[in-house]
């Protein structure tokens, strides 16, 4: 786990929440860097004093100017510095002797220019946390705090208009795309209570500004862009924080796929960890990750306008039946249940409207533009007689006219006699419709699939939100000192059993002479296998033999696979031979610890064979990993079916194997920076009840 | 194959194209089905005559209006008939009398209500065919020819606005889905060709209008919507016509899931075949199948705007980047390369901006907008330097602003420079910059993935298209006439090896005195199975012994294998024992042929073992397949990795496995309507050069 330095998150509220604010480097223009914030503080009506500071001005856009913040009589919360790279250092530290508890930096010409203006960076950082005031940037756009008009940026976007004020926390870690995001939202009509863009993250970075929003009593849903992380543990914690404060997380994390990764490594400095861990991580902590940008607030969206499911069944009701099959294929694919209506309801329904399909999709067919409360009507049995969480409606074009604000109202009385529903609404809308439905708190979409995915998005957060939080994930401190280098097969298996990771009865013999004597001829088949932490790969140079049934095979194949390695590496340092029972049938799986520059030790498993090999089925959870999170670990493999049993076969031991997977994630805790990686290749999976067992495992300290 | 009846598509010029249009049932009222169409023709300027026919009107919405058809002296083309059920047999009846070439009919009540409405629906169209009449319905919401203005629709949709007159074509089987396509089509902008619901398809049908407007010159792009397909050969047949004519079609197709295939059913009478069969079938002739309406629309925007790309390399140019790795993850995810621009490119690119990101992305960062400028210069280089047959700009807000109108000027430049680029841009636009992007055949995307989603749509059907046409697919009449019933694996291997397919050698043996008379000691391992028809799974009564090794054991075998059948299967009647040598190593896979509902005989590739019993990574295409078509079905398969060898094995033969699938396509076609399904179960592919062997296989009469 990487360390960091717990400062108190509250230390943001004097950025995000400032009673005063100066702008060094205030212009008169208010076009330019320095002009832009005074004016968009000024135009939106922010309440708290603004201190332009300029050494060549009386006045600026109106207000007073002081040559320097330290003649400003009143006290400032926070500094915005918008002067060029050169003039940052004199600043800082004006501000810092002024008594301010924020500084946002929006200068450029540091860490993302060179390894000097990185110097430079950390340099200034330094100075500010000496004395307790956090910066945010450099080379950043700023923030804005809707609801108390803090315009601290100079994006021009804000100029086009501003959004609403609203429950939505925005944070990016870039500008530009923070930018383009705010100018969405606005377009779409989506409430935000802030936006924050980090730039270099020379001190507050992206977790910190989650960590902030999960505290933040405005803001209820929490909308994150990320290139990279430095700190995978804090961002952990962050994740954690709002998962246990209930608050809904949607995540783009770009750079997910091989060219993405190149481009987002020319564009900026982050470390970016392997994406599947990324993505375990966010799959852990409940987080939704988007993969467009509309993706993205269609989630948002719906998690500050709609409530969050108490399940995940859906019920269609719809006015086309085309429109229905399509939302119960979208439906299908996105794993929401569509259970069937019960033969009462369908029979209720049948009667209003006799050519109505009312199994689910509930289909009441274009009568409804003969009597608009079939409506109401029907979606009222509809919910009386089924066991529906969800709720989408597909009114045609109705939302366009007349129609549209009935319907809406009726909706409205419809979710009044059923308040935990979910209810969402597709048609084309005018705006007095959407906002008639969005009071009901009724989402409108225009497309159905995205309707679909929203609510998907929904009942996956109360799935994960219903589940027991995975007991303390408190780190230990490792108790376990693992020496550099690779652990011989031997040596791995007598430090994992010492975790309780099943191994293999063996038998370490210097020759077949010693092998002979060792065991005896009770009709099992053993294995033997070269014993040298030099060759890892021991089937490579015929250092592994088979099948052996008797006393003399087994005598014969020891030193055989002894000769065979002492010819193919003549320098490896080599123990013996290690012989083994054979092991009868089961599903082969491979188990392992990868140290991700990110988030640190990372749990993996795979399916055995071609299915790891050719189609890379592996899943991953960042360490600890207890039980829960094991058996979830399992069910993501998209061969999970083979564990069930096929071709007649008995179901594997999953059980035990979700064992196994938390006894190496206690090695790999216990053992903490010291280990490198482990590998568990196969893991044998006996049938239910038999257990599983490491058949090969190489450990690599460091 | 299911036979058609080829009736000319010109026949449905007098539907679609119509001089003059009588309605039968005519209203006074235009909000009624009867006065909708007159209201909409007065209304949007039809030119053509307008007959209303109502026998208690002498006038209808001002126009002269006739007791009955017989009444009108000049000629009428169509018959639009909008009675109730049980007067549309008279109103068909006078309208053939009167001389129409074509009928609209809206009315309900006919197959989809009953069986007896079914009988009706088939009495109508058979008179209206038997006279040469077309029908487009019963039970459907007509259609619209934007360009001359015909609306022959009683979907309220029109009254609130149509869309522009433009070359996309929209067929839907859903008159709600249509209408509400239609709907969103106005409101993107989009110009349509013609709008046409099919309803209950009594007469012409869905691929009926393809076919149409494949020949239709002012018809680019056809946009489809589809529930189900009662006559597979004609849709197979429509969209090998249009991809003969260059024009895209982009298909949607419900009922995918088995949720939706379940809706679909409660819905439509339409016969749904296997979606598999659906898919593959529209891959085979490039078909994009879109998977929800937003898609739709988006990919046939694009076909309809922008040119078919020459090749498939994507430039992104970007203000952003983080926008910039987004569009870059999107473009990895659909399958488009993204070459770096040449050394020489980058260095005149960063020349130009110090601080840009050169390599592709291109990102020349907020610089833009102190210099507009260089949007045009930079952009130029890329072209001149780099490969990209398609370019995608991202503008962040620009798109809104006074800057909008000159980039897209600069991109009208660019693109009259390098005119066979395909050219997109992600901004927020107001209307007079997109229109003027437009206009130099630029597509305007808000979202990036969707703009790069529908710019891999282009590259995809430039893929396909420059792929040489499929060898003729023309059906020859069957030349083999199989039994009916299951064959024995000895008669499947002599029916199959007679098409050249690869069969191992064999003996078929009374009993093990006669093996070990057969085969001699020549160190080779053999097989032997039970030979019988009436036993298909022969593992499982202990029918198989493998690994024999020597002409004793061959023996035994045999005698081992005929005692566990006779006791097992005590009726079942026995040839023998079959006595094959062992095959060595190896990728096993799965060939067959099935049967569709839909589209006939259907042949099938599946990797063998566990990744088609627990992923179903299969591959099919509709019959007959030729050897472009094999190895398309192989490389789509997702375990494909494997016949390239893992684990140090040996690439395997994978073109003998593609002259296998055509071979069996061949048995397939010559066997026609005999074949009930053919399992080779599984195929050994050997390595390279060697070939592949069927190593057991069941051959299905019906």
């Amino acid at each position: 786990m990487n360390a960091f330095v717990a400062r108190p998150v509250d230390s943001l509220d004097a950025v995000f929440k400032p009673r005063s604010v100066a702008v060094i480097g205030a212009s008169a223009t208010p076009t330019k860097i320095g002009g832009l914030p005074i004016a968009f503080l000024l135009a939106q009506g922010y309440q708290g004093e603004i201190f332009p500071i300029n050494p060549k001005a009386t006045e600026v856009q109106g207000l007073k100017a002081y040559p320097r913040i330290a003649e400003v009589s009143g006290r400032v919360d926070l500094a915005i510095v918008a002067v060029p790279a050169s003039l940052v250092g004199q600043a800082i530290d004006e501000a810092i002797a002024a008594g301010v508890k924020g500084i946002v930096l929006f200068s450029s010409g540091f860490a993302e220019i060179s390894e000097q203006g990185r110097a430079a960076q950390d340099d200034l950082v330094a100075r500010a946390r000496a004395a307790g005031v956090r910066v945010l940037g450099p080379n950043c756009l700023g923030f804005m705090n809707l609801s108390e008009k803090v315009f601290a940026t100079f994006s021009p976007v804000v100029g086009q208009g501003v959004t609403a004020s609203g429950r939505i926390g925005l944070v990016s870690q870039s500008g530009a795309y923070g930018a383009y995001a705010f100018t969405l939202a606005r377009q779409r009509g989506l409430g935000l209570s802030y936006w924050i863009t980090t730039g270099n993250e020379g001190d507050v970075d992206f977790a910190d500004c989650l960590r902030w929003l999960v505290r933040d009593p405005d803001t209820d849903v929490i909308l994150g862009y990320m290139e990279g992380c430095r700190d995978g543990a804090k961002l952990e914690l962050a994740l954690a924080e709002a998962r246990a404060a209930g608050k809904p997380v949607v995540m783009t994390k770009v750079g997910r796929t091989e060219i993405g990764a190149q481009a987002a490594a020319s564009h900026t400095a982050a470390l970016a960890g392997e994406d599947a861990v990324f993505d375990a991580v966010f799959r852990q902590y409940g987080v939704y990750r988007a993969y467009s940008i509309e993706e993205f607030f269609d989630v948002g969206y719906a998690f500050s306008v709609a409530g969050i499911p108490a399940g995940d069944n859906l019920g269609v009701f719809t006015v086309s039946g085309g429109a229905g099959v399509l939302m119960a294929d979208a439906a299908d694919d996105a794993g929401l249940p569509m259970p069937a209506l019960g033969a009462d309801g369908q029979r209720r329904i049948r009667e209003l409207v006799p050519f109505a399909a009312p199994r689910n999709p509930v289909d009441i067919t274009g009568q409804i533009t003969n009597d608009v409360g079939l409506f109401e009507t029907s979606l009222e049995i509809m919910l009386e007689q089924g066991d529906y969480q969800l709720v989408a409606t597909f009114l045609a074009a109705a939302g366009q006219g007349p129609m549209g604000e009935q319907i809406a109202d009726q909706i409205g009385r419809v979710r009044a006699r059923f308040p935990d529903r979910v209810f969402c609404a597709v048609s084309v809308f005018r705006d007095s419709v959407r906002e008639r439905l969005e009071q009901h708190r009724c989402l409108a979409f225009e497309d159905p699939s995205r309707a679909i995915r929203a609510l998907a998005a929904l009942a996956g957060f109360a799935r994960q939100r219903n589940k027991a939080l995975p007991a303390s994930r408190t780190v230990e401190a490792p108790t376990l000192t693992l020496r550099a280098g690779n652990y011989s097969e031997a040596d791995s298996f007598q430090v994992l059993a010492d975790f309780g990771v099943p191994v293999p009865e063996s038998h370490l013999v210097a020759d077949g002479a010693e092998a002979r004597q060792r065991i005896a001829d009770d009709g099992r088949a053993w294995v033997a296998k070269i014993a040298s932490a030099d060759i890892p790969h021991k089937s490579d140079i015929g250092g592994v033999r088979l099948g052996l049934r008797g006393g003399d095979a087994v005598a014969e194949a020891c030193d055989a696979v002894l000769a065979a390695a002492r010819q193919a590496c003549p320098e490896a340092r080599i123990d013996g031979a290690l012989i083994s029972p054979m092991e009868g049938d089961g599903v082969e799986c491979i188990v392992g610890v990868q140290r991700d520059p990110t988030f640190g030790p990372v749990v993996m498993l795979g399916l055995g064979g071609v299915l790891v090999e050719v189609l890379k089925d592996v899943s991953f959870r960042s360490a600890p990993v207890n039980r829960d999170m094991a058996l979830e670990m399992i069910d993501e493999l998209r061969g999970r079916a083979l564990l069930d049993g096929v071709r007649g076969q008995a179901p594997s031991d999953v059980s035990a194997l979700a064992d196994l997977l938390v006894r190496v994630s206690e090695f790999a805790m216990a053992s903490g920076d010291s280990l490198d990686s482990l590998d568990i290749n196969p893991v044998r999976v006996r049938s239910a009840g038999h257990g599983v067992v490491a058949l090969d495992a190489v450990v690599i300290g460091r």
